[in-house]
């Protein structure tokens, strides 16, 4: 079995050498950081995933959590792993010190992630799904609730979930009919269905805390009428502590992240459910889109990580399988689909550090270094969440196809990985979900300053590529990038006219894969440049085969991957309705 | 669930409007056929693979075959639908009428055997591996043989499988270990081991027929010492009967096709494992070819049912979903990924079918005919395998993708689906060896005369598209048919030099996407030819609907697919070396 998770080299490349997180140490948040704190706590983070997480991950996949009616029965495994977590302080990592937190960047906590996501993503759930909603209750509900809620979550006795989907109303949250009536004594009695509701139910922790979106009777209809509200699975303390009305009505049988409890609850089927308001009403969704943010980041990032996984696995098997007397790793198609899986993983783990040091500038840049990264962070959302969770299943595809009759045998390990991935392009807003909100939305924002940013990023790195591999990529991704500004506003146009815009949004799938394509590119180009800037001075011949690793899987991706985004490119040009134009009686 | 398992309309458009199957009643081996008794043997087909293969489908997957060191139990409804096919005379359904078969067409067999494939590819797997077996018994091995494997075969009281696999040799057959010495009664003794042994061992059948290649001691080394055994499970009749030195190592768990055993035997322990010489020695690899070669049809051919039955699980799902006011199926991206599916999986069917006619065309033309049908089938076939096996499985995940949540909720089906076609580009010869075979041997088999051909018929179903769409697709063909020359001969020339060689065998799989893009695009242009000029006659407008379909499918495949192959034909030009030049110790 393989017991590396990711290469420290690897994470060292991305935050310091790639990125310059050491940089963070300059502002007052991160004085009382240095090298040797963040080495400290990613061995820390590298030695719980190893001991705690991944022993079980293949056990738990095997060994599902089961509901008897009463009670959720999992591996003991998994609450001891849970524990560990919040004992190391990760539930609290970004908090303040004088909060019980660590005051880590966002950057390097992402890096202590990824141990977790590549050891073990359904137990890793459990701990992520608590941190996102700690933060959401640390920034909109009351003190009050704060006290209550919040500090046992992040001492890791209470656990947090995000209940926002409805059986009829799946990606579609206008729609939700979940209702929150206000009770004489300032409290809400919560009615309704939900569904997918990862993590919500369990034995892990003595409470869990549901962020549930509801409607207020009365209030505005469609989104604009959704209210967040705190729902514990007890309510009460001590001798007055009770069940609250909110019954696990199933759990959901999935294909992969079996080890998550993915839940259907009914809320106050005895008109005794009572929840708390999170904020002002009808703010619910505005609030949770913090948590959705961070919740897709997070997709994304898990996404890269589970296909890096497969990628090392697979590579690891590939050296080792003798056949035509040479391990395979030596023949031309094994090395293709080996390549392809790193510049897939490495790309989407570079872009996912990316968006980690943006959330660090927003919250500690100078204000208008701040809105800026704002800027961008929302602008790269759907891409992070979208291009790793598309591409990280293909690696996942491609490390079982390196692997033969071996790859699709459940006595190894890269059928569950690419079982596990397969939920990514789905759940937080699917991929075709995201697309919506990169075309619709994001790309428009706040008069384009996120997109200008972006081209004005590429465009520097793409002048300063001195090396050979780095100028080539970035006179292609130039070649590419030129044609954006015109594409986009042929677009924005479009979208003006009802039906235009009914054409144009049936194919934004095909503008996320050229964005995103492109992005990716750049993400590429950024480690190239980096890598050819290193190789340009003495190295050993050791710490050399690590670049020239980056430059051919650089290589690769601008030559093979991103010249197929020409094809959709032309599609949008055209105006192609071969999709739109397509009836439900012709099928 | 989804009752239907194909369309009958589809088979009927396959069968005798893309395809002119009743022009075979004019030969003599069909004359006693007819298109009523074509329906009746379909309609018994539909209706087996329903009551008695559908059925148990879901079921076998979660209840797959075990094994307690003595014997293997699954499912008794796998016996009964194995017994249901027998009976129904489908094993020997191309047979003669005098050796007790129906004398039926390979296109008409090849309709019937979709019915099986998408209701339960994994308990369809044992009477197709039992045919195929049969089918080399009957061509190469002796009267005597004949009459004591292939009849009881035939009637479905023995089964056959293939042992070709061993441990250390997975797709490189020339390693092969397993020996067969002669012995003095003219029988031999084979001992070794082999590997993914589909239907290696269970209870279906009194008797399994193991079809194994093994060397004889001191034949030639490679490949050319290859020769084939009949090894049964049991040996002898009546009282003589006893069981043969086989044992079952054990099952392989696999991640799809669960209830098909998948099995690790061991031949010879005890030094005595009886095998008979089938026809000559050291020709086993040539005769086995054949049953590879009909193997590998029959993968594909799988594959594209299985990526059909999602489709049409996924529609009927989008058709019922309501979200946002209507039901998903009139959402612009989730039209795409239905439309992408019945590309995928339409185009895959009519290769095959395609495939099948030459089939029917080597056996029953002229002689000139039937050289060229078996020139151009040698050179289709690792496109029929290699492509719907890449395709089926891509439909199959968006059919997840289209259902959302329910996509990757097991309680559904799509989840099988994806993960039963997993297997098929991995097994009868991985795509990366389809792409081999392609580049390296087909291509330039009896000097190119299969490619001439192919390029004749691209040319001439171009020439005579007369519709809109047609006209449209046939000028985006002719454009990528036009570079198809030249490049075939660069590469040809570069095949010639060891160093260039080993580069472009390297992006063997990159010429398999070009040339397969090109042959399935024609495959479309085929069916909108024939679907433009039905439109072109009166229709109700429910039958004009099915030919809308299919044009704007093809449209779809010709605009959205096929140019995603520009970019692997610059690669080849120029000899990208981006894959071939990657150092072990640089990933």
């Amino acid at each position: 079995m393989l017991q590396m998770l990711i290469l420290r080299r690897e994470i060292e490349f991305q935050l310091y050498e790639n990125l310059d997180t050491l940089s963070l140490l300059k502002r007052s948040r991160f004085m009382e950081h240095n090298e040797h704190t963040f080495s400290a706590v990613l061995d820390t983070a590298e030695k719980i995933a190893t001991d705690c997480f991944l022993p079980h991950n293949h056990l738990a996949d095997q060994n599902e959590p089961s509901f008897d009616g009463q009670k959720v029965t999992m591996l003991p495994a998994v609450k001891i792993a849970y524990q560990a977590f919040a004992d190391a302080g990760f539930i609290a990592a970004r908090y303040d010190f004088d909060e019980g937190g660590m005051q880590l960047p966002e950057s390097v906590m992402t890096a202590c992630s990824g141990y977790f996501m590549a050891a073990n993503p359904s137990s890793t759930a459990y701990p992520f799904l608590t941190t996102a909603a700690a933060n959401v209750i640390k920034h909109f509900a009351s003190a009050d609730l704060k006290a209550r809620y919040l500090e046992p979550m992040l001492a890791g006795s209470y656990s947090g979930t995000m209940a926002l989907t409805e059986p009829h109303a799946g990606s579609s949250l206008a729609e939700i009919t979940t209702s929150a009536t206000l009770h004489a004594d300032g409290t809400y009695r919560i009615k309704g269905a939900k569904l997918y509701i990862s993590g919500g139910d369990h034995e892990l922790t003595e409470n869990i805390v549901h962020l549930v979106l509801a409607k207020i009777p009365g209030g505005p209809s469609g989104v604009k009428g959704i209210s967040l509200f705190i729902v514990p699975k007890y309510r009460g303390d001590g001798d007055n502590r009770v069940k609250n009305d909110i019954v696990l009505a199933g759990l959901i049988h999935k294909l992969g992240y079996r080890g998550t409890t993915s839940t259907a609850l009914t809320f106050g089927e005895q008109g005794d459910c009572h929840g708390y308001l999170v904020g002002e009403p009808h703010k619910g969704l505005q609030y949770m889109f913090m948590m959705m943010n961070e919740a897709r980041v997070g997709v994304g990032y898990g996404a890269a990580m589970i296909g890096y996984r497969g990628f090392q696995y697979s590579l690891e098997y590939a050296k080792e399988r003798l056949q035509g007397g040479k391990a395979i790793v030596e023949h031309g198609d094994v090395k293709r689909m080996l390549l392809a899986q790193k510049a897939y993983t490495e790309g989407a783990i570079a872009l996912c550090f990316y968006g980690a040091r943006l959330v660090d500038d927003i919250h500690t840049a100078d204000a208008e270094q701040a809105r800026d990264a704002a800027e961008l962070l929302d602008l790269l959302t759907p891409v992070i969440k979208a291009w790793p969770s598309e591409y990280g299943p293909k690696a996942n595809d491609l490390g079982i196809q390196v692997m033969g009759g071996a790859g699709y045998t459940r006595e190894y390990y890269a059928e569950q990985f690419w079982r596990d991935n397969r939920l990514n392009p789905i759940h937080e807003g699917t991929n075709g979900i995201q697309a919506l909100d990169l075309l619709g939305r994001k790309l428009w924002q706040n008069k384009q300053q996120g997109l200008a940013q972006l081209f004005a990023l590429v465009q520097t790195d793409c002048a300063i590529a001195s090396g050979p591999v780095g100028q080539q990529a970035a006179e292609c991704i130039s070649h590419y990038l030129a044609q954006m500004p015109a594409l986009i506003d042929s677009l924005g146009a479009d979208l003006q006219s009802k039906e235009s815009q009914a054409l144009q949004l049936a194919n934004a799938e095909c503008f996320m894969k050229v964005f995103s394509g492109v992005i990716l590119a750049w993400q590429w180009l950024r480690q190239i440049n980096t890598a050819e800037q290193r190789l340009g001075t003495e190295l050993t011949s050791e710490k050399a085969d690590y670049y020239h690793g980056k430059c051919q899987a650089g290589q690769y991706f601008v030559r093979w991957e991103l010249p197929q985004i020409a094809p959709y490119i032309t599609l949008l040009q055209n105006r192609d309705d071969s999709c739109h134009k397509m009836r439900t009686n012709w099928f």
